[in-house]
């Protein structure tokens, strides 16, 4: 691990451990430009194509490219749509016509830079297309860094629901060069750090204690604490993962504030909300909901909703009525028979699953 | 193994070994009676969705369903389009619509009745829908029986070429009823027998002999050779895949007779030729070419080339212009770089990979 003169380490690495699935991810400043010898050692691919939108691409394609083309990977840059709304079937049939013009073949690697939407995107076509090509994401927003970027879970909206259709598919590699937050808007760092704080909040203590020290600095981008908190989130939810790949126990942990937070998408037709402050809701919810069961003791929910406030980020139930939350409860997707498996946490950094009802998540009267 | 008063075998089980993506394929008579209870307790399912087109829904779900429900299981039939032309995204987004329609969570077994076609669909929409429901496979034509159900191969095509899209994604569990062969026309039986004979040819001498002796018992579906000989074939298959899965090594020698015979089937369109009669083409072809190269000793051709015509199997490869097939040749979706693995023969019962471009496959001039 190097230290600059000032003492902040510029890079690390957190392996996901996942047998003979495992991959590092490496977390850095300046990484776009050396990542090329890396992708080839780990992917032995004589051919990279990067997925990207065009805003992202202009931006930093440049830097990546020359570093694969050292690596002596013959490089394609394909360019998908942007935003949420293009996660689909359509977009992905697009990108294997995209992939049959670069004629894509086994040897060739699929790297997605972006965020959520292009890893979730292109690692579905890397999944699918000729049934499996090597995969490496470089995530380029950071909730894509600390969410996206270990689970491997990719997929597609169907026009009735999100992520509906997908798959696990690990990649190779992950590559998180830091230096690429700084053009990302101060409202969606906030909610990427919605889901740093969930990781803290469900499994580890201390960790949430030092966000309560200092989200505002990881909200600056202040390299001394964003590198460790970036690598400490990604280390918390592979280590979950690693217990629990497909997502039939632990795993489940992570979904904490989720349920309310898919309800409240939908709700809101994806608009005028992000991804991370659905979250921020969702997770205050289930604190007090948590509280209100007796599942733990009162006053977390208060720090949960301080910490939240402090980066503004929303804390509110949006207004539906109560029948409109049940029924966008009643599809959620991890519904197995009429109960969801409601994660409620138990402390700070304690977390468990309880099978409840839409009802008995969202009493009436609440 | 029980054996009826003739003393021919009424059931057997093959097992594949893949770890802890392990199952058993069982073959019998009247299975479809009793195939309920077995699905249950390998998938833990409390529902199922059974997908089939019309034709075989008619026949054969009368069968099934009672024994699902008799097992516990809530049931839906879901009908597809019948044609390798509807094995496509669009057909894929239809048959999601109609899991979304049955409401099918992660509890929910995804069941294929049917031939190839249903099995790669209802397998392709079973390993994405929800990223993953547990899948069964009941194979209803020879040629699904013997190739489909081994191997954990689904997938759909795409415009410009054929299973460009899929996954490595295994079955819990198949079920084969051979009553189920009594409606198959006796040109799609020689058909499924072209991959019989395949399996022999490239791994198990003995097994092709047998072959030799009692083709035609088998296109008759006598009994006492039919379970047996489709036994040895699942087993065979099972045996390559579960020392190669994922397709990097020895599996490749299962391509045997297929490079050619993808190059015919994309040059016909499709039309006027079954899978398996591309295949019988492509392996005589195989053989010869094994031969004038000097890999295996001459008199194996003649062999392959009797065995196919005393099944009515075409031999000759369709008169297209040499570079009509060169660049057929030229799209196969194994090519890596500019060589193909061409899987040649050393001996009857005995196959290997050699790398030739398109142009060494078929030289100028034969």
């Amino acid at each position: 691990m190097s230290k600059d003169k000032g003492g902040a380490r510029r890079f690390a690495t957190v392996p996901v451990a996942l047998g003979d699935r495992s991959y590092p991810i490496h977390i850095g400043s300046g990484l776009l430009g050396w990542l090329g010898g890396e992708i080839a050692r780990h992917t032995k691919a004589t051919r990279a194509a990067v997925v990207t939108v065009p805003a992202v691409g202009r931006r930093y394609a440049g830097r990546l490219l020359p570093s694969l083309r050292e690596a002596g990977l013959e490089t394609g840059q394909i360019a998908v749509r942007d935003g949420d709304s293009h996660k689909n079937l359509r977009e992905a049939a697009r990108l294997y016509d995209a992939l049959l013009d670069f004629r894509a073949d086994r040897a060739t690697v699929v790297v997605a830079l972006g965020g959520g939407t292009v890893g979730d995107l292109a690692g579905f076509a890397a999944a699918t297309f000729l049934r499996g090509l090597p995969f490496v994401q470089i995530p380029t927003t950071l909730l894509a860094m600390v969410d996206a970027s270990v689970g491997g879970k990719v997929g597609v909206n169907l026009p009735r629901g999100k992520n509906l259709v997908g798959a696990f598919y690990q990649p190779r590699l992950v590559g998180i060069d830091i230096d690429t937050l700084a053009s990302l808007p101060v409202r969606e760092r906030a909610a990427g750090l919605a889901e740093v704080i969930k990781a803290g909040l469900l499994w580890d203590a201390a960790f949430f204690e030092q966000l309560e020290g200092n989200a505002e600095n990881v909200l600056r981008l202040k390299p001394e604490v964003l590198l460790p908190t970036i690598e400490r989130a990604c280390a918390i939810k592979a280590e979950i993962v690693a217990e629990d790949e497909r997502e039939s126990g632990r795993r489940m942990l992570l979904n904490l504030g989720h349920t309310l937070a898919h309800a409240i998408e939908s709700l809101s037709r994806y608009r005028g909300i992000l991804h991370g402050e659905a979250v921020a809701i969702g997770m205050l919810f289930a604190a007090r909901r948590s509280e209100a069961l007796g599942l733990c003791p009162p006053g977390v929910a208060g720090r949960v909703e301080r910490l939240l406030g402090r980066l503004g980020l929303p804390t509110d139930l949006p207004p539906y009525p109560r029948r409109a939350y049940l029924s966008a409860l009643r599809v959620d997707k991890k519904r197995r028979d009429a109960r969801i498996q409601f994660v409620a946490l138990r402390a700070v950094g304690r977390a468990e699953t309880v099978p409840l009802t839409p009802a008995e998540i969202l009493p009436a009267g609440e």
